[in-house]
């Protein structure tokens, strides 16, 4: 097991987390904080960090580095953006912070912070090809994506904080003042024709992205709290664009979800967004909550343990299998077994549920994290498990996803529809949903009955569908006993005949 | 680690456990199965277990030997009681098990019986002095507890089962039979003088007096599925009483709470209780999820792991360490250092918040358990901690006890009324509660801070309390940087405020 530290300092915050790899390979955070120290406040006159900022600065660095030394992290990365980067006494400050907190902080260029923004992005949020925007308090990182790669980005020297100090001239922000930085934004877009019109949905990273997603679920009384993922259409963002220009900065305090510190530069954080996403013609922006930080750990997770690149193949099943593998003592095998033997009585069903490949996928992520719960209480272990998987990071999943899958394993030994009503989460699927749910789950819960006992002693499954029925033939190893199983298997004939309007017949048989 | 199975071979159903106990002592259930196997059928008119019943018992039997074999558990405990040690083949059946199923069923005596009866009752429910029964498909074993020790008992041979084939002739039990059922009841009783008018509550073990309880919170619509612990009054159960006697099998099948199999013998099992209510003049009845497949496991644990008797001195602080330790990787030394720094603070501030001992237990148990939901997410922790703690097995406590500990925890970074709001356990709260809970917990959440660094660099605190203000010293190691601790402690100073309407003043001071 290691412990290894990241901090972005940003022109406007800066973030600490400490992640834990275990010697399986699995990883997860067991510390995080975040500061708002302005680095960039008032720097923009002579282009030079100001001595109050650099010792709010140095004051977090030195007790991140303290908490790093506390929490047995004797390895971190430091990286530092805009602010220090445009700075004219950026090296000195960096020395500063060598000589007072022992920290080598790193300044990078403008690619190398979209490249670890992208790299935070594409192994957390399940896209393909999109536009990424990562806005911070000085300057806007924006990438294209196709296919999951990279293709080009830039840096541009724009961001909640410089423009609201630049076009702002008191308190508020005047009609005119708005329509001239609107201006300004758009002039520098319009040097970035690569990005014209590409028609690609928006992911944005950083506060002002996070602001604007809280701000719509509580309008909206979204029933959970979870950013990361969630989406808001042109026309939401239209809405709350006029709403927080039409309120003064003591009303714009007011609005829900709308964090304090970010009050004053909300206008020009949105602005800066719709401008991109006329620019772009996006119809919506998907807003993910990770974004440098996480770059920077999946760029050393890379390097240590995967692909150098640092890009993961399918990131909702390798976020299920860290997710797994976290969980100590837990029964891997038989989770995997049981993963396998639902995936084989999904093929086999396949003109029976109508089921495409995503729901496979899920059905699996719900296979292989159905038991985790047990850790809580083997009392109601498939309710647990269900609340583990919507609390827990997996990636490449919406939360209407992630409600299915939570749902499936609350499932894994029989419908259960009271655990869907109680749930928050059942606000996010129709009742159309919940009927795919308990006839997809079915396949789960035969396979854990099938494997009651945990001896993996079923080799293979065959089935023939009839018009009135199916028949389901277990072939087991030689010599077991499958009374268990026949069971804990009869218990869901009767659930079977509602989801699937046919009898069905189980024959065990021995192979050879 | 090693896993432990314990069988129960009772008259009406067989219940199966799997224990799994850590190297570092820490138990918890892996598996466990019950089969309502109604062996006790038939077996009255000869005193013989019939060959049906047999058969139903030795499947059951050959299933739970397979899966313990399977699970890895090598050491089986099984006992068999009233109809085994009533039946004439008794000890014929019992050879039958060993030699087909390799099971040594052992046929244990009503008092034995009743004592891990007793055993599974003194360490999950909290209290010291009571009635404990047990009442079973054929027998009914009653014990007097005071403080906390088994005084006397009687097994005495009448249970839900057998009094429902003695009393009642045809499909519905008659006016007049229930008469001469209750007559016959309490001339049973009657010979047990030492019960008579004790006025203790009543604790009851067994399907009856579960599905009383289940029955009466779905009847009230409480909010949580949890029977251990739950509290029926007299009147209570007069209505429940009322409400079988006067519907036919097919309308109780109906009832909500009731289960199938006991619809038909739900009767005879609530009268029981009513007679025993009367006879020791009870004003209410506690409802064990715990009985005699517990009782096993903690003989075989005070055996082998603690001290001979199988008690568990103080079960609440027992229960809640049990959980702590099995939460792999967890930072025991920081949660039980919280714990020590909370309690220093709940002494210190005696007067300001003004909790009794129990409050103080209860808190304890909260900072105990309050960063086991690290295990789910890091974000958001303090709400899966208090998810945790009201799922979790955690003994001599109610769930109202449970709740406010939940909330406690959830509150450990600063009051989250939210969740209180949107938690179910929120509803077994007054509005008062809810405002001791968030006054409590601020001892919590400056331990908390004052450790926010997991360093226990504190060595101890010590308070001055003024009629505006409280003046708190923290006495830290000598040359440990504070900064982090200071930032977090300071984030509270609002809330404090609010909560205690004095200022908290904080001194940071080092030790010599």
């Amino acid at each position: 097991m290691k412990r290894v530290s990241f901090i972005d300092l940003g022109s406007n915050s800066v973030r600490f987390v400490i992640m834990e790899i275990a010697d399986n390979g699995s990883y997860q955070l067991i510390y995080q904080q975040k500061e708002s120290i302005r680095l960039s406040e008032n720097m923009w006159t002579h282009n030079r960090l100001t001595e109050e900022a650099i010792q709010r600065a140095l004051s977090s660095m030195k007790a991140f580095s303290h908490m790093a030394e506390a929490m047995d992290s004797h390895e971190i990365y430091a990286v530092a953006t805009a602010a220090v980067r445009l700075a004219h006494n950026g090296g000195e400050f960096i020395n500063r912070v060598k000589e007072e907190t022992g920290i080598d902080l790193v300044c990078i260029s403008g690619e190398e912070e979209a490249h670890l923004g992208f790299l935070g992005v594409i192994n957390t949020i399940g896209l393909r090809d999109f536009v990424l925007f990562d806005l911070g308090g000085a300057s806007v990182e924006v990438t294209l994506v196709r296919d999951r790669q990279a293709l080009r980005s830039v840096s541009l020297p724009m961001g909640a904080l410089t423009l609201t100090g630049k076009f702002q001239s008191d308190k508020e922000m005047s009609g005119e003042e708005r329509l001239r930085m609107q201006a300004y934004i758009q002039e520098l877009l319009s040097d970035e024709e690569w990005l014209a019109g590409v028609g690609l949905p928006l992911v944005g990273i950083g506060g002002t992205a996070r602001n604007l997603a809280k701000m719509d679920q509580r309008a909206h009384e979204y029933p959970i709290a979870k950013l990361h993922n969630y989406e808001l259409t042109r026309e939401r963002l239209e809405a709350i664009y006029r709403q927080v220009c039409n309120k003064t900065l003591a009303q714009r305090r007011k609005i829900s979800g709308l964090s304090q510190e970010r009050a004053d530069i909300i206008i020009a954080g949105t602005a800066l967004i719709m401008e991109l996403m006329d620019y772009t013609k996006a119809s919506a922006m998907r807003v993910s909550g990770c974004g440098l930080r996480e770059g920077l750990f999946y760029r050393y997770y890379g390097e240590n343990y995967m692909n150098p690149d640092g890009i993961i193949d399918n990131i909702l099943l390798h976020s299920a299998e860290n997710v797994l593998l976290g969980m100590p003592q837990n029964d891997l095998i038989h989770a995997k077994y049981i993963a396998r033997l639902t995936d084989m009585l999904y093929e086999q069903w396949q003109s029976l549920h109508g089921g495409d490949d995503r729901m496979r996928e899920l059905l699996r992520v719900a296979a292989l994290l159905h038991d985790i719960g047990k850790r809580i209480n083997y009392y109601s272990h498939a309710r647990h498990s269900a609340y583990m998987i919507v609390n827990s990071n997996l990636y490449g999943i919406s939360h209407y996803e992630q409600a299915m899958c939570s749902f499936m394993a609350a499932d894994s030994h029989g419908a259960n529809s009271k655990y869907m009503k109680s749930s928050p989460y059942g606000r996010l699927l129709s009742d159309d949903d919940k009927g795919v749910v308990h006839r997809i789950s079915m396949m789960l819960a035969l396979a854990e009955a099938i494997d009651e006992s945990h001896e993996q002693a079923t080799v293979s499954v065959s089935t023939v569908i009839k018009d009135d029925a199916v028949e389901l033939t277990v072939w087991t190893k030689h010599g077991v006993n499958t009374s268990i199983a026949e069971v804990a298997v009869n218990k869901l004939l009767k659930q079977f005949k509602k989801e699937y309007k046919r009898t069905l017949h189980v024959k065990w048989c021995e192979a050879l």
